[in-house]
């Protein structure tokens, strides 16, 4: 019984693979919401998380959205998807990166202790994540209206 | 005992994630190339693959188009990603698609058991997992310039 357990933890490595997250990058206006992360990494981020076993990646992002800022979004399209497997350190995640748009007003819930809405040409020093490079390839996109090629 | 092997499926399924993997549509001259698949589900598919633990998206669409088509590809822009949990019968995946180009003669190897370069208005009338709808969006970008909407 012992061999049978010591199989399934070697199952689990060999088979071992990334996990698919989603960002959100919602505009209010000319701004962007942001959270300040709850946990570590610590920092600001775009909101965002998890995707659930059989949880599409719209719908994903949709229900992590409302879930950090209390926002129902729309998503309008796909910025890229980001896979560095160092782009988060607790282990190597695939993030589909959406640009949505919301009405309302946001409140921190969930895994975000502080919210704020920033404009491009001010955000935060100390983003989490590979955020910081997310938001310079959607502020390249907003002037040239050109999507991150791949890398 | 018994507890802790009960409680190790419990975790897995609690933590259980869908499946980063990568679709690559290689365009040489006006056609592009499609495999047929050896292994379950049949039918002719994009080449593509999983992803594995410690790569980026971009090396993974390098390495399974070499694998199976035997082509070294040059990665134009990210199509989409497809999320849908039925769009695998096995388990639930999410891939992201590359459209690509590539010279030279592609041989099928690997999971392919044969292959073929295809005109898009002449594709094989049975393709595996979600690629008939792929193929269209990508008809559609071709005429449009327009990559598919989020869902």
């Amino acid at each position: 019984m012992l061999q049978q357990i010591v199989g399934l933890f070697r199952r689990k490595k060999e088979y071992r693979n990334p996990v698919p997250t989603v960002d959100i990058i919602i505009e209010i206006g000319n701004k962007i919401v942001l959270i300040e992360r709850k946990h570590e990494p610590f920092g600001w981020a775009i909101p965002g998380g998890f995707v659930d076993y059989g949880e599409c990646l719209e719908d994903a992002a949709r229900r992590e959205a409302k879930e950090e800022t209390s926002l129902d979004v729309n998503l309008k399209f796909l910025l890229g998807v980001y896979s560095s497997p160092k782009r988060d350190p607790r282990r190597h995640t695939v993030s589909a990166v959406y640009v949505a748009t919301a009405k309302g007003k946001p409140e921190a819930a969930d895994d975000a202790k502080n919210l704020g809405l920033f404009a491009l040409n001010a955000l935060p020093p100390t983003m989490a994540f590979d955020h910081a490079e997310i938001l310079s390839d959607y502020r390249r996109y907003k002037k040239t209206k050109k999507l991150p090629s791949p890398k």
